[in-house]
């Protein structure tokens, strides 16, 4: 890679950060994190999740993080670094770079995490970005509080999700906001037993859930949140907007599971930062259930989003 | 991605490891690493750093895994974790994916440590491998001891090399053996200043510590450990082998400064698990000189290897 674009890269990475030992620049970063860490990456290519005739760079670079820090909500973790890999396009220039860049740190300005290293490789491909985050739970200055898993969830519990479903196609996929401070505010003030991200599909991420919890699941479809945009893809398809909220992906709304005892004072509480909405009950029986429009319950199929 | 591709990933592993509370199969991974912790990533693709005319799928897996390994063993850092991304072709299968899964695992096995996490696309390019390693200073049961880095070299440190230089694609490149067990044993047993590994060339990387360490260095042609393949490929292109030793890249081979007291200690070390020659040393000019064949000394081309 051209030394005049690692040297930028390196000139915008340059962060004082309390765990950050070294950044960027060295063969390795050096990392005093607390305990516990949590680790995630993603990757997202041109052509698959996103679509440079559709979407700026900025987009493009702003999604490759959002993604995982999708991933860093749905574990109740705050970021606390990153590491960035490119694929660059042979034609890309420096002017390029730092739009896509522009994307990349969005975030760890909002949430004042460093970029802490990466690797930068030009190809005759498309552009592919990838990234790797390093969170730890919001709750937990010391190691008694673990963040949250997808296995921790029990019969009986409620299940809320944040946001609306379906339809992301249209915008949301590109423009989301991961929900970092709906994790904060919920680690800190509610117990969560179980947590994911709807990144497939709502009806596939809590089946997952479900499943690392031994349990089934049973939502009412009367309380799905459906977005104004899976209304309008309805329109196109032909199918119901309840339909593409279920099965549409990429929303990457947090699916929570919390004790049912704990309802009430969820539902009442005032300042959460977003919509949050229980759709129904993890349930002793390992079956995924839906009550439809008439009350009546019936077996979900269980898939989700192809890219 | 398939869910067969994705539980057949999960079931090879699930390996059981004191820093690992929580493997792949959640949102993210959950690490109670020791302090500090080095972390490296690195990608490789199809047709810039391998070409699969030319090398099997195991290979490929093993080189994506072993780069990364590299940049750990220049840390003086023994593998921990990894995270593996994968971007297959369309037409890639399971078995093509078991075969590149060896690869990545050679070295999990050869060195005891699991693979967390990761992320597995379908997509219309080429395969593409991404690799985040985590690790932890050989010498260090505690904080006591940091990490090499490159910055950390003085004036009138000798340099050392492990192994020999040139003519790397002609084989070595997708099969080298990272220098893990020489970081090994120079942290448990020799004072080392500054590290690096030999990725863009033996110069160039050079020259990358000593700016690190704000020295320049002088190197001797005759001391250069030139490889077989070096001379094979100066017979091709009509430079000579000191020329491919000195600007080849993707040797791979471990650059180490160490205190001029050291040295006897050093070269009679019967117990040096490789090769480990003293070539040259760093210099308050910051300069980066070689003396000739004649002992004549000589500014020194910075330049590397293209992909």
């Amino acid at each position: 890679m051209e030394q005049e674009i690692i040297d930028w890269i390196k000139s915008v990475c340059d962060v004082d950060c309390e765990w950050v030992r070294l950044g960027i620049g060295d063969d390795a970063a050096i990392l005093h994190a607390p305990h516990p860490t949590v680790i995630t990456t993603d990757v997202i290519a041109e052509g698959t999740h996103f679509d440079l005739q559709q979407v700026e760079l900025f987009q493009a670079g702003r999604k490759a993080m959002a993604v995982n820090l999708s991933d860093l909500a749905a574990m109740g973790a705050k970021p606390i670094a990153a590491l960035v890999t490119l694929q660059l396009p042979e034609h890309f220039s420096l002017d390029q770079v730092k739009l896509l860049f522009q994307g990349l740190q969005e975030f760890s300005g909002k949430y004042e995490f460093p970029i802490v290293g990466g690797d930068t490789n030009r190809w005759k491909g498309p552009l592919v970005i990838g990234a790797t985050l390093l969170g730890v739970p919001f709750s937990s200055p010391d190691a008694a509080s673990p963040p949250w898993t997808m296995s921790g969830g029990n019969p009986d519990d409620a299940i809320f999700v944040s946001g609306c479903f379906g339809g992301s196609l249209l915008h949301h996929h590109c423009h989301f906001e991961p929900q970092i401070r709906l994790a904060e505010h919920l680690a800190r003030h509610h117990p969560v037993t179980a947590a994911t991200d709807a990144s497939d599909s709502l009806v596939l991420d809590l089946s997952h859930l479900a499943q690392a919890s031994q349990t089934g699941f049973e939502i009412d479809s009367r309380l799905i949140p459906i977005s104004p945009d899976a209304v309008k893809q309805s329109e196109v398809t032909g199918k119901s907007a309840l339909q593409h909220a279920l099965y549409d992906g990429e929303d990457f709304q947090l699916i929570c599971s919390v004790p049912a005892s704990c309802i009430d004072r969820l539902e009442q509480d005032t300042r959460l930062p977003v919509p949050f909405r229980r759709i129904g009950r993890l349930t002793e029986k390992t079956e995924f259930t839906m009550i439809d429009a008439q009350g009546v319950t019936e077996s979900l199929e269980i898939r989700g989003y192809q890219h």
